[in-house]
């Protein structure tokens, strides 16, 4: 299959990889920062590419993996193309791209980053939406070929994931920087927290987290929740958080 | 080594395996349930003890894990012993056993469930404190035949640290049970979002979870959060969570 990665970020990073291994052939990377095309661009064989209007247009699949708010310029600047448009954002409707001929999504549910080691695709939920059914048969299988975990989500259900993950992902390391925090201002690292913190997400792999609930809001404990809303009497900030959780907690459970 | 253990709970139990491993020997299990004393006596080849006034006296070391509010209770009735007697718990101030002759803290930061396949122990953070310099000289060389991970905390710092483990593991866990919340009621499954939540722990195994945070909060993309609100305007005591997480990201990045 011949691909096309319009974006040059972590999602296309990781994505070009997997097509790579996959045995699939990346004819051009676009980004409007042409250095970052090109520093992925040597890594998978492809060429860079400043300039939409020059790209091929009879590859297999055109991967948009830009910033939500920059899709809509994209597709405006697509010369007319023969294969598959997708692009892979969580939170933006489909019909951004609905003046193509061929379209639909392909949204990796999973946190990428340039310096992690690489993710594998294999593992990670692809989420998949067409224009029609034709074209929805094809993603599906192109899909599969990534990954053993293909889902098929319209655009109210992605954005619904998208949410999910929000909690589960940004709010998660949201509190492992308060946790962090609080360490840090009575002069203690990090490091003391990292195997409570992989325990923590290694127990839902098997367990739903309503199952493995701990500490004191689950036990009613007012004593301890007292004591921990005094260390932070300094950070009202952390102390509204604490205090919201800690209710919310609570009510789950009673 | 001789051990005495005064409960059977949870830490209770991954601690007695790991001295069992550690080629120690556990001479009695003591719980105010004595059938869960027997669950775990059994397992380590020790006896169950249903009365606190006939365990050995001669042990080397007591391990006192059992709920908070009980610990001063069982230090009331312990025999008088002539090993050290140390407790377990992250919120519980070293004073709690000051009738004592020698005393101390055996605080693993970690979250045990007796379900969960064996946590191992090596990876554990061990945090003690002792009655005095010599006491506390010997339950490091303890400690370290466990985990290679001892840290010297005193109760001041132990209950900070128990706060940041609220933080990062049981406030952590109730977010992914929001994100599982959010999904079930659009009638989508939890295991959806189990390799995001992996990959998120795994991230801040190597970095500072400041130097890794995403999604619509930190980049200040107000279009996404509002229209999560919009997703979420049924249930506002997530609306209100989401708002308050979200906040707190946006003040501390911007």
């Amino acid at each position: 299959m011949k691909i096309v990665f319009i974006g040059s970020g972590n999602v296309a990073t990781s994505m070009a990889h997997a097509f790579i291994a996959n045995g699939d052939e990346l004819l051009e990377i676009w980004s409007p920062n042409l250095d970052h095309a090109s520093i992925l661009a040597a890594q998978v064989g492809a060429v860079a590419a400043g300039n939409l209007g020059v790209i091929s247009t009879s590859a297999d699949l055109y991967v948009i993996a830009v910033k939500d708010d920059a899709i809509a310029d994209v597709v405006a600047s697509l010369p007319s193309v023969t294969g598959i448009v997708v692009h892979t954002s969580g939170s933006t409707d489909m019909a951004v791209l609905s003046s193509l001929k061929a379209y639909g999504i392909f949204y990796p549910l999973q946190t990428f980053s340039k310096s992690s080691k690489a993710v594998d695709f294999k593992n990670v939920p692809l989420c998949i939406e067409a224009s029609n059914t034709a074209v929805l048969l094809q993603l599906e299988g192109i899909a599969a070929s990534l990954s053993d975990s293909v889902y098929h989500t319209d655009s109210a259900k992605r954005k619904v994931l998208h949410l999910s993950a929000v909690f589960a992902c940004n709010f998660v390391n949201h509190l492992y920087a308060l946790g962090n925090q609080v360490l840090e201002q009575a002069g203690m690292p990090f490091e003391m927290l990292r195997p409570l913190i992989l325990e923590t997400a290694l127990k839902v792999q098997e367990e739903l987290p309503g199952a493995v609930q701990t500490g004191p809001a689950v036990r009613a404990d007012e004593k301890t929740m007292e004591a921990h809303l005094a260390l932070l009497k300094h950070t009202p900030e952390l102390g509204d958080i604490y205090r919201a959780l800690s209710d919310s907690i609570k009510k789950t459970y009673q």
